[in-house]
């Protein structure tokens, strides 16, 4: 985690921009929430695009945290570890009365149109992602844990874009019912032998 | 089709919303782009709010036309028609230069977290589409096409709200890569027998 007035500002507004997204956030509201004078903003950030930017590389941080937590864990069979990683999420949004959803899908949904070069960022998002599943799908496909004949990067794809879908429908219901579905289907039918 | 000058201002309203958002559209730009005077627009619409909700209204009622006209038309087999439903939309997003994405999804995301009415707008809206998904899965069910066992509302919640991902990365892609992706995992692995 980033320290001093740079990390707060990230942490705080990439919390608002989380809630109300990126066009809805005005950079003074960041600075009110991070208690940091305006000026400090410039100090750190070019402008609020390059603040956006660096919005998402804190967010993929702290997947790659997770990840590295739990997806890389080699002491818990592969399919395991990203049942554990659903399983950690729900329980993320469970605990954030299932608002949000995920910064990642939420901001590709707003800027992919909007902005070349926040979609060229989301896209390498979405790529290191996806790519993290991939390897485990890959090593579940060397245990047998999953069919030998699928294809680990889309079905990486599938899962995500699909979990990314759940969390929409999420904010929708207010509950964990697409998330559970979302799962079900995951590994009942995508992922069965 | 909605006429007169409610009609123009619904069309165009959705599309920039479709385009930009909820909160990143101004009155003003909707009633510039259907060129109708200021006034018209509170003959109509109560306020911003007011409009948005008819504005889900208007998306349903584009999906219940794309319904009737191809999920609805028991000439084809039940499946087929579904992948009918998504090769339109995949023709019709490629024609869009793979922007803008569902607006029910966009909405939903956009709006789950800041409005409980427009929350229970959206999620009549989402019921209604997966309803109609469920009542051809259970046609298909009873023709043998899919799995008997396969709880059809809960299949036809997942293909939404999966589609919703996909479309959401398509807009960071800017390809048809996650719809395809999209359908080949919903027939060659949720639906197969």
């Amino acid at each position: 985690m980033k320290e001093g007035s740079k990390g707060k500002i990230l942490q705080k507004g990439a919390r608002i921009i989380h809630l109300k997204g990126y066009n809805n956030t005005g950079i003074q509201e960041i600075l009110d929430a991070a208690r940091v004078p305006k000026g400090s903003f410039y100090n750190y950030f070019k402008s609020k695009e390059d603040f956006g930017l660096q919005v998402i590389d804190f967010f993929v941080d702290h997947f790659d945290e997770v990840s590295k937590g739990i997806l890389e864990d080699a002491s818990i069979p592969p399919l395991k570890r990203i049942e554990k990683t659903l399983d950690q999420y729900m329980g993320l949004f469970k605990s954030m009365d299932y608002s949000c959803g995920c910064p990642i899908g939420n901001l590709s949904q707003e800027m992919g149109d909007l902005s070349p070069i926040f979609r060229e960022r989301l896209r390498r998002a979405l790529d290191l992602i996806a790519e993290k599943y991939a390897m485990v799908l890959r090593e579940a496909q060397g245990a047998g844990e999953i069919p030998g004949n699928l294809d680990v990067m889309e079905a990486a794809y599938f899962i995500v874009s699909s979990w990314h879908g759940a969390l929409v429908h999420m904010k929708v219901v207010k509950g964990p019912g697409p998330l559970e579905n979302h799962k079900k289907f995951i590994f009942e039918r995508v992922l069965r032998p």
